[in-house]
């Protein structure tokens, strides 16, 4: 008698997530190198996508009968990759700019902190810290207020329930070492000066289209 | 000499959250009484609320030179009391009905899992999962890949960058010790016979409009 | 040809754990009821232990080639299972008594926070900081400083480097909900009216041997 | 009228900590760089040490009113930093010597884990499945059960109830970015070669001497 064929993989864990290539020069940066940054997407970013691809496939095979411990484990391994996966992704995505904020993003940070300085100063003291550990700080936009807010993420697994990324900076510290050692400070004012503007504020225009 | 008045407390941080009443009768549930109902809404989503409040309010008078890892600390108190907020006032939400899953929701189950069955062993594998202790299921719709996921979240701080929770299950101890105990699997089967669907495809015709 | 007979598990992961009975009659507290304990006991505490079984023998048969993720997902369950089976004994193990603290316990108590209230005070507020989720608050004392301390765990995997646990209280919901639903202080209440002081010295007594 | 003295701040939150030393020649180690172990020393040890004593500060003075949420996050951030501290402490002491593991850590690690060669596998991968983030690997010993194993710990707030660390690996990225990149296994690889392993000795003996 024939076996059963092999279960469809259910696509919810089927995606075959592909690597994004760095959307900009990697020796373009002012004040990151070329080396870290290359490091930063090949290993930190790649290895979270093809750890994903891995995790997904080992969940989607799991016996009907698996202990919740080993369904939870899995899972959380899921979270922390998808979450380094779409936050590297939207983090190379927002550098490779100049320049002060513009446009949408200005508009609503001033209505959110009261100033653009008051947000640069609670976005940077959030990301200070972060410093010598890991985390993110993650400027999320929120459909149903109509407003941006400043995380604090400890590491990938948090973020807010509510809201999408629309400018996030990697607190991890393979974003600086390299270049500044535990001076976590001179990397922030370097992501100031690479900032990507007119992606952040698409992104804001795609998110507040109805 | 007068002094400085007090600075304008940013929006970001001044918003005063309202608790929201509870959408359905607490009496009305199935196998949830209206004691567990009535002191989870009040007790633990109303402390949320309120305490957000105070987190946000000592935030946004924080002094300029506060040393980093006070902005941390208050920060990851209010990455807590702001999803603990948000995701109750979803999950009360999707209570008060019954049936099996229909419409959009269904659709994107069986999408994305393979079956609607599939769907659901997976989402009770992972509550069960997180059986005596604290954590979410949650299922979230990303408006980019069009397709929803089944996430686990082990407290009130994590969650998936990308997506929006269609359908949220609570499994702090707080939702079911007062009528089930330790036993989380009878919670989970009361959990399914009161879902109110037509408010979980209300959130997805919602969120998928353009 | 004969196959390789399976490998000896290494003794670190193969300690058949076995659960430990209640040290005291259930029904004997003051304002924990026999229907909390035992679920508390045979649910929680025992549900740990076997758990851990498993986890250690899943760990002990990991492939050579194992991914890491793998091998770190398994371990957080190992210490996940192993503090709350440790934990949950010296909870057990210190109810069972009354009266106010004595001997070595309350004297390092004084020395470490000014006088006994004030030690009682940092403890019971670190429980209720824990209120409606998971953790542990953990006196440990440390030989090299030949001190004790009161510590924040906010779940099973949170300890201090230094130092053994002493006095333990749980503050997971399973600890208090059936009997107190939210009403977390009336639980710290009732877990002071039955604190095993001699068995808490004679575990500094142990340690603090030479 | 006099004002009241300042009260006295309890000894459990007024102990000022001092930075240590290195122990050693910081050009002295196999393929971990000056400039590397001298950055980790000063900032992130050191760092470590300053702002415990901030934070104890701050906890010794808070009002007795002060809300639950503001001790637990102050004592989520002194469990962090006296973490981070002692294990610090613990790591650089271990580093400076040379040569396979000897003595009573050999023989119990052997007891433990089969081979010296399985448990040094064993921590290797829990290593590994800590690299592009943050976190130890701890190997503790217990007094009790007179053996030793390893522990995964995913950043300063893990550590198992039982048991004192004898030999810890620092796994965060200011370990080795600087000189490794992202790799991990090049770190894990110098850290082997620097292991003093008559300081792990000796930790061995003062623990188990009765």
């Amino acid at each position: 008698m024939a076996e059963e064929p092999a279960p469809v993989r259910p696509l919810a864990y089927g995606g075959e997530h592909q690597v994004r290539p760095l959307p900009f020069d990697p020796a373009s940066l002012t004040g990151l190198s070329e080396k870290l940054i290359t490091s930063h997407h090949q290993n930190n970013y790649a290895g979270a996508v093809k750890r994903l691809n891995l995790i997904q496939q080992q969940i989607g095979t799991l016996p009907k009968d698996a202990a919740p411990y080993q369904v939870g484990s899995l899972k959380r391994e899921e979270l922390i990759a998808t979450n380094s996966m779409l936050l590297h992704e939207a983090y190379f995505a927002n550098l490779g700019g100049k320049g002060p904020a513009t446009g949408a993003f200005a508009a609503l940070a001033k209505t959110a902190y009261g100033s653009l300085d008051t947000w640069e100063q609670d976005f940077r003291l959030t990301g200070q810290s972060l410093a010598g550990g890991s985390g993110w700080v993650i400027v999320a936009y929120d459909r149903e207020t109509k407003s941006l807010h400043n995380w604090w993420a400890f590491d990938h697994t948090h973020g807010v329930a509510a809201g999408i990324p629309v400018l996030v900076m990697d607190m991890y510290e393979h974003s600086y070492q390299m270049d500044y050692g535990a001076n976590a400070k001179g990397y922030i004012d370097a992501f100031f000066q690479n900032v990507r503007w007119d992606e952040v504020n698409k992104r804001l225009d795609h998110l507040r289209a109805e």
